[in-house]
């Protein structure tokens, strides 16, 4: 058996992934008559008499709903809530393992995005976080934004946030082997959809020298991005020197590029184009923008991936349980942009110095000590930016 | 300490009483693989092609929401749903521990029926049933039967069909202990709430003699209900002998007396003035309608109320675990009343005949074989009423 029918197997003989359970004894009479009926009353009353004590008394403070409507699920696109369900069951078991969350899938039955939102700010009451996931883009940006202004917990978009902080850990210490400085940089990101984006944004808020944005038709322009409000925006602060044309022109001289698209589309004849001492992250899953012995064999120093079976495997499971972890340790009233840095940051000092080389620039996503990193570097980040709450 | 500060303190111990856990090892790394990228792949295109998959591959028909919005929380009334949450999480463990059915809390941010309705269908591709909870009258009734229409899903709101189904089930063993059969009683239900009014509908479906039904003002006519939809609907089926007045009046010549209404609103001076053999159920929690030594000095013989330091518990937790469960295993479209009929007497069928006497009239709310009889009787009604889709 190959591993989608060992899969299916699993899933059929389990019907599914999660269970919902007791965090507490039930074995006496006087347990249930703690638990519920008459003894609850009182933990009811004293949130009654001040919300803040939901979060002594209650499991919102560790709930994050995994929240998606089912239109960009991994590869396979819009399938819908239902289809999407198993992998919203396994990121909330990647939560629990690694974070030690409570994650809960809510698979929503409509694409609309006012909906969605409306939907997300009703149910939050039970939860101290929302993970949003494998939502389309650009519905993606808005929800997201909508959410974060309108809610008073922390609201996580993982296809931009998730695979940007990972991507800008792994650039960190492939910047380290290849002794190249971030602000020297040129960077080309391929695929300009939620991932291709956030990290875009990420790369230039840790200070790269240039960042040259591309879709399908090639490199994204102040000219050609009217009509795209965050294309427009993304013009505006990418692409400094004016390039225009394909992928094959971005990436010309180029130090790193980051692919987010789709298999292939990157040759050995573009990165013999680039600049020497060239970083690959060909993140098309399950086939890459090219693949590893292709690419290193054309010249490339760095190359990773999204697949496990290679080198330098950029998963974003190093990232958002350790995130979330930290987030709701402090109780933060959102993520900002210090903690996400701190994250990348965390995530790449896993890496130790005398460990450090070509093959080995991010962590194993198996490594159980990331998620503790990532957490405590986040909470710090959290309160010195003033949005934790404890 | 009493039971509110020993509850209060497990409560802070624990942060709250509910997990969400793996069902599945997650030890190597092919555990991963299979529980998420690149293995879930495969559940997840099995279910876009045919949605049924999802029952097969996902945890959806074991996941109930356990759904409020915090307006009729136990005795403490309009509380809101992050109050509500302790009450919403130990109904989930009851859920589990009884049934083995994965509850998971749902508290919601409003109190507007339309927006409640929305909101559930909204999330319910990611469950196999609702069960709404502590949710105020008349709201209720319109929120569950809108939903039970637009939903293919089990919806069951447990204070009006749980309530109703314990109290059938108490009622049917009074009967036998007291020698009385149904066609022949006149029942007084004081109280006409959620409970209540499902209490009337439930004895009249099993063909009880006569019901009359009152509210704070006294027996409900045809003349008085007019402007309330609700009573209008249950003066059509209630009060055959057009009786008027009081609940004084009411009880006159009657055989039983359920209430789910307020502290001592029955005195031993109605009781004198019922039928001989008469049962009373007096359900205001935690202070009953009458108190058991008064209402058995005045002449009772079975009296049953909710508390389980009494004689005769009438405890909602006999019913829907073990409803759910056999309503899920047969993945009925619908909670409809074969199913909770079966339910009231399949509880009741848990007394032995040799066991049977006026303080042992209900089985004992942790009585763990309960739910399992329960189950398998729902399940063969489902089956029989053609509501069972396996």
């Amino acid at each position: 058996m190959n591993i989608y029918e060992k899969s299916l197997k699993m899933h059929e003989e389990n019907k599914g992934k999660i269970s919902v359970d007791s965090k507490v004894a039930l074995k006496e009479k006087e347990d249930l008559s703690m638990a519920y009926t008459p003894g609850v009353a009182e933990p009811c009353r004293k949130i009654n008499e001040n919300p803040e004590n939901v979060y002594k008394y209650t499991s919102k403070g560790n709930l994050v709903a995994v929240v998606t409507d089912g239109t960009a699920v991994l590869g396979l696109g819009d399938i819908g809530p239902m289809a999407g369900m198993p992998v919203m069951e396994g990121k909330s078991l990647l939560f629990k393992e690694f974070g030690g969350v409570d994650a809960f899938p809510i698979c929503l039955g409509t694409k609309d995005p006012e909906e969605i939102i409306k939907t997300v700010k009703l149910i939050a009451p039970t939860f101290g976080g929302i993970n949003l996931e494998d939502i389309s883009a650009p519905r993606c940006f808005e929800i997201e934004e909508r959410l974060k202004k309108e809610l008073d917990i922390p609201v996580f978009h993982d296809d931009q946030h998730g695979t940007a902080i990972v991507t800008v850990a792994a650039l960190i210490n492939a910047l380290k082997v290849t002794g190249k400085k971030i602000e020297d940089i040129e960077v080309v990101i391929n695929g300009s959809g939620a991932a291709g984006i956030a990290i875009a944004k990420m790369i230039i808020s840790i200070g790269a020298g240039n960042v040259i944005l591309c879709d399908r038709k090639g490199i994204i322009t102040k000219e050609n991005a009217v009509g795209n409000k965050y294309k427009e925006i993304m013009a505006e602060v990418t692409n400094k020197h004016g390039k225009t044309g394909t992928l094959k022109d971005a990436v010309k001289g180029a130090d790193v590029f980051v692919g987010v698209s789709a298999p292939n589309t990157l040759t050995e004849e573009m990165i013999k184009s680039m600049n020497t001492d060239s970083i690959v992250f060909a993140m098309a899953n399950p086939v890459p923008e090219i693949m590893p012995e292709e690419a290193l064999e054309a010249g490339v120093r760095v190359y990773g991936s999204g697949r496990s079976d290679f080198q330098n495997q950029i998963n974003n499971v190093l990232a958002f349980p350790g995130l979330f972890r930290g987030a709701l340790d402090v109780r933060a009233k959102e993520i900002n942009e210090e903690m996400k840095i701190a994250a990348a940051y965390a995530i790449a000092n896993m890496v130790k110095a005398e460990d450090l080389k070509e093959d080995f620039v991010i962590p194993n996503a198996l490594d159980r000590n990331v998620a503790k990193n990532v957490a405590e570097a986040v909470a710090k980040a959290a309160r010195e930016s003033g949005v934790a709450l404890i």
